[in-house]
């Protein structure tokens, strides 16, 4: 079990997050709930920039998928990150946040027409082009609005970063990127150069996600500086600018070896700044993106235990109120997490349970064997380190609401995601007039 | 390939569904686009409503998890089915549909006391108790509120149908019910015959889903059969209701060999009558869930094919403007599915391709391997028999909104769930005051 940021064990023996006890936070705002530690989220946000800044020329990159509202964004902002978006629909919550356009970078392996034009015309700071045919897309979207673009190209390096086969994103085989072994990296620089509208400032590459392994990423950066040598001596140019993704592996479960940002800074900045002086390059300006790394810690789920089952000599199940809808982790990835019971932290973990979710459907299950002291209905269990791909992933499966979330500071709690209410669930549907008959039609009409 | 009810090639080789073709409909409602047969989700209800009706009395109930919004209630209820749901937000929109509340079965391992009140207070027919804490739980609610509520119990008969891990529920290994191999379901009768408020009308059971093997179904009926004798002899009680559960397996992919509804009332009604005859009972109500194979065939999804990229030797990507978030299926179960081109539904599959999601993420594949007539950027991609489980999963992972969904009939689409808009993805979000500074406080005000 590891606390970070202001998560800890009060004096009473409960967990508490900036200050406030979980059991009020689920006393006053209900369960499930999502809880984010600012002062964490705040402190993982410097952690990366200062260590990374210490070698130079570095930005670091928050990922709006692990974790997308608008009071996140602002935190972004004030600490001084940049901001990866893939989706029109994030890049509209940074705008709507006031995050600066300029710090924008745009990814994805098929933005739509629409997407782009939407990032080209608020000014995103970098476009991150993935394949060919948005190559071309892109540079026909800025012919037409008289606008230029400053674009990275997304290479794809060919290297295995040891992790789950769902997040490795770096191997030959991936539906992103330019294949840097079979000569499309190099024809895509060639490409770019000869468009009237685009600007090729640098190079993107991501080898993965949830990476403990420093040398997959030492490795990915001298392959990167290499090409860029490669380019320079190809075409003459040398490129300002080298993202080297992330993926920063966090610690969720006993056996997550987690390393520190500054190794990691390490291993990349010595990396590149050698690789530089070999083969006469300036030093780029650097970029990483940690993932999950930043959100991912600095958040818990709260739950509310109901039933229960025995099975004797099998198993015993106890359900939450929340599960797959709020978490998909565990179900589609086998993801594992550690989790405590709101009041007694600290107490003998004296039963083997496995915590279930409350959708209709076998495979919706938190946690399998973990043991607790004594689970019993009407409990709080904390799942830990749900900061990242918890919210940003949950559906409305069952018909189910999204939990709210709240960010705790110095004692105090804010909402800062609304829960979902019966009418936000239905609020989209519509009855046509066809099968809208007799006392129905009133639905109908007052949703139109 | 197999095309149900209305969805067809018509005479310009391309998709159609009642009566419109999908490239209109894309046209209209823009990609990605659920589309809902309404002939063909009609005529699935009654298939499976006569064949079993035709062996005596027998109930159908229509899945909500499967599929739920407001006109999907309405046509449920047109045709004469109950409904099963499994959560407060499932029996809301019934409700605002006017479903009647008699023919509403509410389901679920975990059901909040906030749910089972609801349920109580909307006078749902039958609540399925799932084990001893919710029989405590709600009748201590029953008797708060002064109501008596009809009951069944679900039983976990220890039956494993074939089919994938995470969604065999019969098995004794499970979440869900009272266990009948170690007396539990016993004790469960004998404790609801204690309560003051709880009236046992019947038994639930439910073995798994997309279940191809009569026999399983047969062989749980006679268990269940079984069961009811073994209560009459121990308490004098002959229960009236026999609910069968379901999960009818239906056609995804080649090697996919559902049998007809016909096969499934024979084996399961054949077996029902011949047990009472033998063991002096009654012939119960039969009560049975079809699952998705109302909704699921009923259902395509359409996308537009933008980006693509090929990697000599090892693949050729082409992605879509959806994926994962509104199909999680191939992620999650590794579902597979086919595919046509909508305009040259017919012409030659001469282009072996994957179809990649457009999430950043390695993992959103909708298909693997599949052979399409030359897919080109801008064509429109079908993915069949996504009625079911594909709105109902659908996440805003990477901040996407879900599609919207049309009905198709003689001719006319309309729209029955509204696409989400940027605004609907950030309407629950809040900027709190200490974040809420200078531009953005204008933000958050209109929030509030």
């Amino acid at each position: 079990m590891r606390f970070t940021g202001t998560i800890k064990v009060n004096s009473r023996g409960h967990l508490e997050a900036g200050g406030v006890d979980v059991l009020d936070l689920a006393q006053e705002f209900g369960t499930p709930l999502y809880v984010l530690d600012e002062e964490g989220f705040r402190a993982n946000c410097r952690a990366f920039r200062e260590v990374f800044q210490k070698y130079g020329d570095a930005m670091v990159l928050y990922a709006s998928k692990t974790l997308c509202c608008l009071a996140v964004c602002v935190m972004v902002e004030e600490e001084g990150l940049g901001l990866d978006v893939v989706s029109g629909g994030e890049l509209y919550t940074a705008l709507r946040a006031s995050f600066p356009p300029e710090r924008i970078y745009f990814h994805g392996n098929n933005k739509t027409p629409t997407e782009l034009k939407m990032a080209v015309e608020s000014s995103v700071g970098r476009v991150v082009v993935d394949n060919f045919y948005e190559l071309e897309v892109l540079d026909r979207i800025c012919e037409r609005l008289g606008r230029n673009q400053e674009v990275l190209l997304r290479i794809t390096p060919g290297i295995e970063a040891h992790t789950h086969e769902y997040i490795k994103t770096g191997q030959i085989d991936s539906k992103f990127g330019f294949t840097l072994s079979n000569g499309d990296a190099l024809k895509a620089v060639q490409q770019v150069l000869t468009t009237r509208n685009l600007k090729l400032v640098g190079l993107h590459c991501h080898i993965g996600s949830q990476i403990f392994d420093m040398e997959s990423y030492a490795h990915a950066a001298g392959t990167m500086m290499d090409f860029m040598a490669e380019i320079k001596e190809n075409t003459g140019l040398e490129l300002p600018e080298l993202n080297l993704g992330g993926g920063f592996g966090i610690y969720y479960y006993a056996g997550d070896e987690p390393r520190s940002p500054e190794e990691w800074a390490r291993a990349v900045m010595t990396t590149v700044q050698k690789k530089a002086g070999e083969k006469g390059l300036k030093m780029p300006r650097i970029i990483v993106e940690p993932g999950r790394a930043i959100a991912g810690p600095a958040g818990v789920t709260l739950y509310t235990i109901g039933s229960y089952k025995e099975i004797p000599g099998i198993r015993k199940y106890i359900a939450v109120d929340g599960g797959m809808t709020d978490n998909p982790r565990p179900a589609m990835y086998d993801s594992q997490y550690e989790a405590v019971i709101a009041d007694r932290v600290q107490a003998e973990p004296n039963e083997l349970v496995s915590v279930a979710g409350k959708c209709c459907e076998s495979g919706d299950m938190l946690l399998w064997d973990i043991n607790l002291p004594s689970p019993r209905p009407g409990d709080i269990l904390v799942t830990l380190a749900t900061g990242a791909y918890n919210y940003s992933m949950a559906s409305n499966y069952n018909r189910i609401g999204k939990p709210a979330m709240v960010l705790v500071r110095e004692g105090k709690a804010e909402l800062i995601v609304r829960r979902e209410s019966y009418d936000d669930l239905i609020r989209n549907d519509i009855i046509p007039e066809h099968l809208a008959r007799g006392k129905v039609i009133k639905i109908a009409a007052g949703k139109k």
